[in-house]
């Protein structure tokens, strides 16, 4: 019976070396689990953009343990946490300021919830500021071989949990006012607004709009996919993961329309 | 009896979960199936250098699946083909843009080429937008754990495959007129030139030569290697994959010669 | 019985291939050999910054053999080694030009070194600009499956291995003059100076000091961890590796002292 695989995610970044030394620790600890690097390319301290990119990429991997930190509290007494969802039985593990929230309500919410802020598993001599290389990947590594969470740490009210909310879009007579959640490395750029918003804001498929931003307004069509439009042109469309999202047909629409994260967006039917 | 291992390259960059999601699908389906990342850092959308790099590439991977992903025409009429070669019993699972055709070429050519842009074993349901994560990573991965060719798509004739072919150098009396292939992460140049259009060329090793740019014209050694100048002399090299390129020892010759690809740079033998 | 595992860091960035073919080249040989890639963000020839990266990271891999490659000197006559340490069984592979060195000493010192230049167990034909591929991934692939080695290159006096020594501190009556050895994504700036040094520096825990850099004089505190100050604040802390360290809390100490690698700070205890 092999570990179970480990799904890690972190704003660690490439150009250092915290993701490695976390994959090491994980290999000595459990040398045959399975590590599944989501991405360490989250912004420096972006908990809610981990949050967002997290809840979108762990149903895609095996059930599991599912590594997470973006962490700017370390060094704080903010917790240091390993859940078990629901649905599936997967472990998260991650600290506790809403980064793992969404990915655990998805899952069916959190079925049992522990504190490993002192752990017994921990690596010594522990770090102030590491708690990724001293607490949650000797965590995840001894979950993934079948630690019990009982033993891994103090349980906790799974009410107790930190969560962080979705921003809601706001949907007036003739307009939706939405935001930025992401933008990826083409431009694509992702809103707070899905297909169950749609019926009250007169957006339809196939029909033209308008994008107001700070800056300027722009034409644009409803599209199922990119190639729905001449090269250049601006679509709204479904992205992968079901949130409404702006991209330019082989263009940038993030540069473009001078959009980032937190951004608002006005959307509203074309009058034709 | 183990899946066969799956190399993977795209152009998805590391800021984004997208190599990452591709990586957990993977892991779903063919969980012992090894996967070699390649690299993610080709360019955006830039089919042709994705196919210069899966060409240089795939010769020191383990024969098995070879998944690449570089698709600027996701959600076009593009079909997304699985392919294996004649020679090794390699498999390479793309989009059919010509990203995979110079691999296929150097593999002895197609023996046996599908349709999957329909195929059953894609993820349900599939996005109009991330077929890497649910047509390609999918198919990868059955194809990886055995699944016949015949079972993953529709058969297609090879001779139907897009190809794309890489560019000639013109040779002159006295003069290369060559291309920038691609410029790595230390400066160097890779040319569209070969050892085999050397005789022709006046080109001689140990020899000076002049390389002339838009904008300048510069002196240069053809040499072995960057030791055999002083730091900072500029060397026409054969480089590791056998095309012929620019160095600057120690240095960074693309940004020395303001070099990028596709730019067109003269060489001739130096009269001395 | 698998092979052993192999740590990888490197100086190739993700933007090439480089590394990607290393790890197929190491899959060819080692199937089994489970791959850690500690990074390949260190700076381009940065042999100093590569080697403290090394010595850091290895004690939290598992014993194995462990791969760098930060070699300035391709193609020069500068030697390939492996080293077989002298505590835990070991094995370093690499360039001879001090990048193995501090990662030997914290080893034990090196109990057994070939020269590997020249070795049978090279691929074939040998490039005279990529050792990665060359040499130092295949010989550390048959090292990790438990070839010898005596079988793997020329046996040759450890004491002739190339040493980089860290740079020390010089600490004078009441003040210290130390230099940053490396910088975070965080921002966070790492000293030439550790807690073995503080005694004579007057510098104590809890208490407020002076950080004075070219340009400027900036107040900061001797604290255990960020949360210790407000937002914004500047410490000087022990930081994960137990080197002391500057970081601002949830800002970036380097961009706001404008320090990189090299650059000298002098630390003194602040008159109160």
């Amino acid at each position: 019976m092999g570990a179970r695989p480990i799904s890690f995610l972190s704003d660690y970044g490439y150009d250092d070396e915290f993701a490695g030394v976390c994959r090491a620790v994980i290999a000595r600890i459990a040398p045959d689990a399975p590590i599944i690097d989501l991405t360490h390319g989250i912004e420096r301290h972006a908990v809610d953009q981990g949050a967002a990119v997290l809840v979108n990429a762990v149903p895609y991997a095996p059930a599991g343990v599912h590594l997470a930190v973006v962490d700017p509290g370390v060094g704080s007494p903010r917790r240091a946490v390993a859940v078990r969802t629901a649905t599936e039985d997967r472990i998260l593990v991650g600290p506790d300021n809403g980064l793992l929230w969404p990915a655990i309500e998805r899952l069916g919410g959190a079925a049992e919830a522990v504190d490993i802020s002192l752990s017994a598993l921990r690596l010594q001599p522990i770090s102030a500021t590491f708690h990724g290389r001293d607490i949650f990947a000797p965590l995840a590594a001894h979950l993934a071989r079948g630690t019990a969470l009982a033993e891994a740490g103090e349980r906790i009210d799974s009410e107790s949990l930190v969560r962080i909310s979705a921003r809601e879009p706001s949907i007036e007579a003739g307009r939706v006012v939405a935001h930025v959640v992401s933008v990826d490395r083409y431009g694509n750029t992702a809103l707070d607004l899905a297909d169950r918003h749609l019926p009250e804001t007169g957006l339809r498929l196939g029909r033209p709009l308008e994008i107001e931003t700070v800056g300027a307004t722009y034409p644009a069509v409803f599209a199922l996919t990119f190639a729905d439009v001449p090269d250049g042109g601006l679509i709204l469309y479904e992205d992968s993961y079901g949130s409404m999202a702006l991209a330019v047909n082989r263009g940038d629409a993030a540069a473009d329309l001078d959009l980032e994260p937190g951004a608002e967006v006005v959307l509203r039917p074309a009058d034709r």
